[in-house]
């Protein structure tokens, strides 16, 4: 017998970097091998890799200690609900005859059809047109003046549109100073934060602004101020992600204000009890109002590379980073990863929308998938799936909550802090829990699933910090 | 050099059966090694051995075929909540001048001191004494009657003695017919449930009678049918035990409830929203008469092991077969893996007490530790310790809830079904989450934990069901 040409060694043991397919072979073949994340920078994209070569190099200090102070001020911000008011009369100059919206900032022609229906649905709750017909002339002839929420201080959930007569929650973080609103949830069913605009949608708003927004206004200067955050931290020990599931901190929220709701002597106490009895995302947009405050404090800070703002409106998605106004914008996204309502399916189906993604800029939502059996059923059924979308977020995120803890992963705090440098490296983008509206028929939720933001904005944000010399 | 008297293997992989000791130190030299979890049946106690090899041996099939539809009757009955009623006029052969109490039979002489200033402050609540003292008297003239109320079909938690006065929950198991009734739990602090016959303890239980139960059942009779497991099974996924903890189960109910609370227009409205709001417990009482309710239904199977009944007093620690009154017996034990409020400990800690055990039998409790992340504080603090509890019940369990489900453990049911056989050859015995209550000053609660059942009644059970010829 010839003597062999090669002499293979008796055992393997194995390094595979990059590509898994290589590591998952050679277990396959029972030995042993060690799998090292690594993938190209940047996808290849040049001027990204010569960007974060500025941000990771020469500036690398100065970004981090900037960096550090953002997730300080997201982790340690205290948002309390201190009132419910009017948002003409507390809303940063709202101004005359002006519809706030989701998102980022958008000309009527652009907008989408459930965001058209919602805003048509809040003016005529104005009062400022007898019907939808009507209001649409006005928005037609540019009457009525569009502002994003967002650059008031304002977050609105899907595709919310509200007028100045809308009740609002006001949350002041009371470590920074900074004050947030949003609006009162408006529940399930036939209603225009999913796109619609019958007749019970507009009387859903005007029971807000009549009934629900006078009775909370009444309950939280009694019970308040509440500690929004730290609901959220117990919805996430129950099962809340706190964006697409709310209903552990609802529940707990409406025990607490349990007591004045049985006291409240005004009209519509029991109108009121019903509603909210029927609404477990009655939470959403106070975490929501919450999380702006904290984004508001944190994006003062100079010279960061961690994103502040992300926002939808159904037509762009948007983000901001710290210490500049400018918007960074990519088209819309699908929502993928979806569980539709009978009859429908991804091409009945709007584009994400709403300003709710503040949410995963705080460690709540996508970053708190792995404490989530709702979520999880959303990615494939099982815890597992569930932690794996918290680890992907982690990679992107430079710190960890101090307050949101993950039974399923030994309390571990959930990823605060997405840093636009590592979305870029590493080509893994933000993922966001949300609800899904039909795409025209003002017909309303049609499912929920997960958004997948779009790296174009992450990009173009990365290389305006990086500036021109880059 | 000499060759070497022995050739010792180049690799070394392991089997070791029986004390992990060994295993654990083949792996700690880095060499594969498989565990197999074994123990000497039954301890080694040969009346036991032989009562297994009966029990296991000819008679297993018709065993195992009563066991099948024993579980089969804990998991598929289907509780409901039908009416708030008074307890003499519900609860059958409730008879004159009678407290129900916890646990199995038990003579005044022999009751510890908890449950005796429970029953005194019952009886001043009905009314027959002025005072505690006066009570104190009635009872050691034996002119009022101790009953356990498991004899009467009600199940009452920790120290919990009522009177006939006393309004219940009236549960319906509708697959089964059998009927079931809990009082209304008396919530935290200074409450004769914890063992406290202080004049607010007394005042609470007027309180429950005079204005929680007309209230409630008003709203029972209008909210009603409810499916009160349908709520457990929930709060199950929300991180409940259902027994130390139904925080989300309670805020679940309390949020259907919740209009016809606010609608509610008799006296006392106000006062009971505030006595609610306050209390994480409310739905415990609830949780154990629908546990009742299957435990009725199934101890009329003849000839199972699994166990009906468990229930402690305090003194005695005792469990019931099915088709059978016969109380096995054994001493209460102390509650340990316990958290103690500040300035308590083991040394003033009372035995284990109360009916709410009833709840280990159908799934919930102890068997759904692996869910909980507050059960897990009291097991060592991870979700693994607590997973671990869950797994040590599954191992002396005869089968899986199909409605209280597992997010940590895949969507895998609670284990259903406590067999004295697998308790005994395995010497693993059920272990109940449960509250700790001063034992000697009328303190009330001063902790939590988890206690493990006595083996020696499950050894009786045993013996008994194998009959004199084993």
């Amino acid at each position: 017998m010839d003597a062999p040409l090669v002499t293979l060694p008796r055992e393997v043991e194995v390094i595979n970097i990059g590509l898994p397919l290589f590591a998952r072979s050679v277990a396959d073949q029972g030995r042993p091998v060690q799998q090292v994340e690594w993938r190209i920078p940047a996808g290849g994209d040049r001027r990204a890799v010569a960007a974060l070569q500025v941000l990771y190099g020469p500036r690398a200090a100065a970004i981090d200690e900037a960096n550090a102070e953002v997730v300080r001020r997201l982790d340690r911000g205290v948002p309390v609900l201190v009132d419910v008011a009017t948002a003409g009369d507390v809303v940063p100059d709202f101004g005359d005859r002006t519809i706030l919206h989701c998102g980022p900032p958008i000309e009527w022609t652009r907008v989408c059809d459930p965001l058209r229906r919602s805003i048509r649905a809040a003016v005529v709750a104005e009062g400022w047109a007898g019907d939808v017909a009507a209001a649409h002339r006005l928005l037609e002839d540019g009457v009525i003046r569009l502002e994003p929420a967002n650059h008031h201080g304002v977050v609105v959930p899907m595709a919310t549109a509200i007028g100045p007569s809308a009740p609002v929650f006001v949350v002041v973080n009371q470590e920074g100073g900074t004050r947030a609103f949003a609006p009162i949830n408006q529940g399930p069913g036939d209603v225009a934060w999913f796109g619609r605009e019958t007749d019970a949608a507009v009387e859903r708003l005007r029971f807000l602004r009549d009934v629900a927004g006078p009775m909370l206004r009444w309950i939280v200067r009694r019970a308040g101020p509440i500690d929004v955050l730290s609901l959220a931290s117990q919805g996430i020990q129950m099962g809340d992600d706190i964006h697409m599931r709310t209903q552990a901190a609802t529940n707990l929220l409406l025990r607490n204000l349990l007591p004045w709701i049985a006291e409240y002597d005004g009209p519509g106490r029991v109108e009121f009890a019903r509603y909210v009895s029927g609404n477990h995302l009655f939470f959403l947009n106070l975490a929501m109002a919450a999380a702006k405050s904290l984004t508001l404090w944190a994006e003062q800070v100079e010279g960061a590379s961690i994103v502040t703002s992300m926002a939808r409106n159904g037509t762009d998605f948007g983000i901001r980073l710290p210490g500049s106004d400018r918007w960074y914008l990519a088209e819309a996204p699908p929502v993928e990863d979806a569980l539709y309502y009978s009859g429908y399916g991804p091409q009945e189906s709007a584009r994400d929308i709403g300003d709710s993604a503040v949410l995963e800029l705080v460690g709540l939502g996508g970053p708190a998938a792995a404490g989530s059996p709702a979520v999880a059923a959303f990615l494939g059924g099982t815890m597992r799936d569930a932690i794996r979308a918290t680890e992907e977020m982690a990679q992107i995120c430079v710190g960890e909550s101090s307050r949101f803890k993950l039974p399923t992963l030994d309390n571990r705090g959930t990823p605060v802090g997405v840093d636009v440098r590592r979305v870029v490296e590493l080509a893994i983008r933000p993922k966001i829990n949300t609800g899904i509206l039909h795409v025209s028929q003002g017909i309303g939720q049609v499912g929920a699933g997960v958004a997948t933001a779009p790296i174009g904005c992450f990009v173009d944000a990365l290389l305006a910090l990086a500036g021109p010399g880059s």
